[in-house]
């Protein structure tokens, strides 16, 4: 396979503890910061390059000679250089066949050309060994040491010895390789460095705008309401009051709508009698940031819990209390206690307490590390038993602190619901419809159709 | 090895990156939902069945055949039927002779049999390499393509070139493969899915049993008791005082248990002067399920601290705030800051918020992640060095919170000890004999012991 | 290559699902321990021994003979002898040609030897398989089966086979084998669990300096004076006032020091025209202490938002409430809404609510497992772009909070200033250098100097 003598010497387990020679085609940054790299590590570099005159950017320890000759002198040869330029190695095949060619190329946008440029390369040299690596590595990260960020490369390629000898040299440069498999999988590690959290796009979007409504709604009906009507400046409630109007609404309508897609399915498959035909597009698009919309909703009631915490802090606040104990002191009287408000007051109290507590349990069982170790059966349970309980008591903790609102005039300012009663559609919805999922007569054919059972088998087709 | 050239073919690296066929045996849920993934992932799939009538479940673009000829079709098998029926594929030994079999299959208990499935097909076909893998998945995730919960998937094997083909193909459905060595292994790879928090179980059900306990105790002694001698109905103290009662119980006596058996395993190798011999069963698994002990603690830690949290926006408490106001106010005085009560409230909490604080700590310390970054030395530092500084803190957050009720009698209701004083015993003994322990004279033979050395080496045998 | 057969016999796959027998050589505490795992996991053991009577602290099942007839028994042999006694294996070179050595040891220093143990093994024995692991698991926890620490075992190795066949032992035992690459890591794996904490020193030697330093500043200006010049005790303020004094200036000027030297790391390429020349190392080493540095800064700012969350709860606040409620009503009159502080109050606390939930998110994005899932771009992203805003949104904070302190000459007691004014210097400097940073006419040349542009290229030699 291998004809070259330099190569059967460099794929020969290295006993004599020296590294292997490494060449590098291209002196831009990358290629410079990789090389410099490579000779820390104690690699052999030489650079194949156009022109062959020493640049003092390149590594002072590193060779510079010509494309042929540099790649006669390594088993590995690290292409630096854009898939533009990538033809000019087409002469060089003969020189290359058996070699080990490492693709560290990224593309400007995700899926720039219809075959990755790893698999592009080795179509145009099919006598090498193309290996797709090191591309998710800034070359800023490799210079200045700081690899604070995932130290992970991922590797994919065809030949397995080859890919062995790129991960030893990832493993050498202090960085863990993770194997991605053939090179089909370079099309995906092509895309990876490109993207900016593409998951949380939507989810953010959505509770973004979902608060700028409900924010201008409460600015309205408490501040600019209270101004006009009851000649009042509480402009100040922008800081703290309406801010924690708004977050636990969002927190209460986002945790609903992580458990909604999953009630659209269960009727859609009811309906169907079938579960082999897909779900609409935007049902599966829900489906899939689930878990995102769960922890935006977390963000959304921790900062509930804070932003109430600290009430007692609030100047307006201090100044209520004052008010309402002197207007008692001046009256000469001491109010008995109202039973039924210390139990409603610790009742909701209660209820948002525990649902917090299970809401941050679901946050911490999908951080990657505890998801990897508990099995499907453990996940289901977390996800979806304990999510429903937080559904259920975050629900119930709303209900009762905000039920008093439902029937008093008062809380229609200019005809609109008070927000509390809009935080409620939601979550109320989907309770009722999994209240009445779960009845034998419905959950016993949904659980036949998920288990492959099928009521109109001519759907299928 | 490969008789049939369409192995070899198969076996080679795919350099025309076309995927190779994949056969199926078993039309069942499983085998169609693998089906569908393989295909859209680029597989041709055929099935071997023993209608060959094409049914319309299986995905339209799969090729359906005999068992015989659909596995000389193909280089790997996945057998997607049930153990039971194993003994079928017997006669089919001289097609399988040389192919990789995928066992998929799942038990309904734990150690349903006594060997593997894997195992027991590898028995039935000597002449084939068994992989056990994908038996993970479940069907409904790879259908609805929502891989929530882990992306693991277990392998394991004794030909390790069948392993890496079984590995390619995991990786290319979007999985994680994980190499768990031999076929050895399968037994527990067929294990896992049945489980449901294994570890967890005692923990839970030891906590559960201490809550309600102390949850009643508290009932009796601060609400029936209230109601039957001072005619005061406290039921509301039900949703929070209650809780905010048994909550530093638990998590005090929980913290301390998991220390105590680190201590009875001391005095069982000082006893013994050996460290040679097995400890009782009993302590073997309550040493196993320390972890777990200690973040129910964490839990219950954390409830007490939001429980006490919320304390001033209860409608009881600014109750009694009020009238602890508006009675001084009418008797036209103010009391002094009494300098005793200050430095005792600030100290308790000031002990309570560095406990926790560390308890924190640890808890971040045992995600599996972070526990994976540290070496034994690091591990050992924070768990046992830090975790003795929490337990010794938050017992003394206690004493400093509830001393004052060790002596006055009106603690005493029904004769019954306050509750803060029974949450005390476990913790100060652990912290008593640990202070005995690390004395020279009793730390320096312990030392030695776990160090190989023994006092009567007869014990050992 | 493998002379004796009982080598090929263990090399070849093991499906007769027996395991292959492991020789150890050496009885000390390590070799005993990992003897009885092994036979625990079904392995035959086989001691290699100077005196081959047997000892009652060997495992009962184990062989015991001389050195050169237990290592014909088996095709890998753990080296449990220490690196000193190594040069007496040398005469038995011939015995060992071709096993797999498992060098085992440990050091009591950091680089302790030139070159590391597995590697001075590999230069005495050139015939052998040397491979490096099991250096980082304890005795001890071998022996008492809790592994609660991690269950990863690096292993390094220049034969491929070999490498496997000893993952498959860890992996038999229940660990999770790391493969590190050549034996050139063995000198890194050695040193592994010597470490304690290695880059958290620094760090924590800074933090516990300067907290020191501010908390004798505040007793003095808190206590001391007052107790002075205003004749009062107000030494309970050690408890929680004062520390929730230091906490909150720890943690922004910690804060800012993370953002510190990347101000620099700018300053100084900028005035050098290139990145291709070292930075000093002062700051090479503070760059990679920051994440360590951020995450102590987000333990003092937690601690500081848990101490101002129990202020209503301590004796002191409440004494001061009622003392000022009490004197309102005395004097028959209400204070109206001061709406000045009503917005100074909410200000400062949305800032610091805000600032701390971001703080949050960027600590839990350096999880492990949480980083290893982000890309560069999104690591940067949240690191660089989140850090600045809670690094403004702290800042932010503390001004508004303490703004009024700036002009007040009461803040000047002793001429010192406020804590408040020196916790701002910092993170004002570096809020302001960063501003001028962002500016386009110094943005673009630092951009390009990072791309890789030299404004004066000899500078580079």
């Amino acid at each position: 396979m291998n004809k070259n003598s330099s190569n059967i010497m460099a794929l020969a387990p290295n006993t004599s503890n020296k590294r292997e020679t490494v060449c590098i085609f291209g002196t831009g940054d990358f290629g410079r910061a990789l090389g410099h790299k490579l000779i820390q590590s104690g690699y052999p570099v030489v650079y194949g390059s156009r022109s062959t005159q020493i640049s003092n950017l390149i590594p002072k320890d590193a060779e510079v000679l010509g494309h042929a000759e540099a790649a006669q002198k390594a088993a590995i040869i690290i292409i630096a250089i854009q898939r533009q330029h990538y033809n000019f190695l087409t002469p060089l095949a003969e020189v290359l066949r058996g070699k080990v060619l490492v693709d560290i190329s990224n593309n400007l946008k995700l899926n720039q050309y219809p075959e990755s440029n790893a698999e592009y390369l080795s179509q145009l040299l099919p006598g090498s060994k193309v290996v797709k690596g090191f591309n998710t590595v800034s070359a800023w990260a490799l210079q200045s040491g700081t690899l604070d960020a995932s130290r992970q490369v991922f590797v994919c390629g065809d030949d397995v010895e080859a890919k062995q000898m790129v991960m030893n040299i990832v493993r050498a440069l202090g960085l863990t390789p993770l194997d991605k498999g053939s090179l089909l999988a370079a099309q995906e590690i092509e895309n990876y460095p490109l993207q900016l959290f593409p998951m949380w796009k939507f989810p953010i979007f959505l509770s973004f705008g979902l608060a700028t409504f409900f924010f201008l709604y409460c600015l309205v009906l408490d501040v600019i309401y209270t101004y006009i009507y009851e000649k009042n400046n509480f402009s100040f409630f922008i800081a703290i009051t309406i801010p924690n109007r708004v977050c636990p609404v969002m927190a209460l309508i986002l945790l609903a709508l992580v458990y909604l897609p999953g009630i659209f399915a269960a009727i859609i498959q009811l309906y169907r009698g079938t579960k082999y035909r897909r779900f609409p597009d935007w049902l599966d698009k829900w489906m899939l940031c689930r878990k995102q919309l769960g922890l935006i909703a977390l963000a959304f009631a921790s900062l509930h819990a804070v932003f109430t915490l600290v009430t007692p802090l609030r100047a307006f606040a201090s100044w209520r209390t004052s008010k309402g104990i002197i207007s008692q002191a001046l009256n000469n009287k001491t109010e008995p206690l109202n039973h039924t408000n210390a139990w409603l007051s610790d009742s909701y109290l209660a209820l948002g307490i525990l649902g917090y507590f299970l809401f941050v349990l679901l946050g911490i069982t999908s951080l990657p590390s505890v998801s990897n170790n508990v099995n499907w059966r453990e996940f289901r349970f977390v996800q979806s038993k304990l999510g429903y309980l937080a559904l259920i008591l975050c629900t119930a903790h709303t209900l009762v602190y905000g039920g008093k609102w439902f029937l008093s005039p008062s809380a229609y300012k200019w005809y609109l619901p008070n927000i509390y009663i809009l935080s409620l559609i939601v979550p109320c919805a989907v309770l009722v419809v999994k209240f009445v999922l779960i009845f034998p007569c419905v959950d016993k054919p949904l659980t036949q159709i998920r288990q492959g059972w099928e009521r109109n088998p001519k759907y299928s087709e």
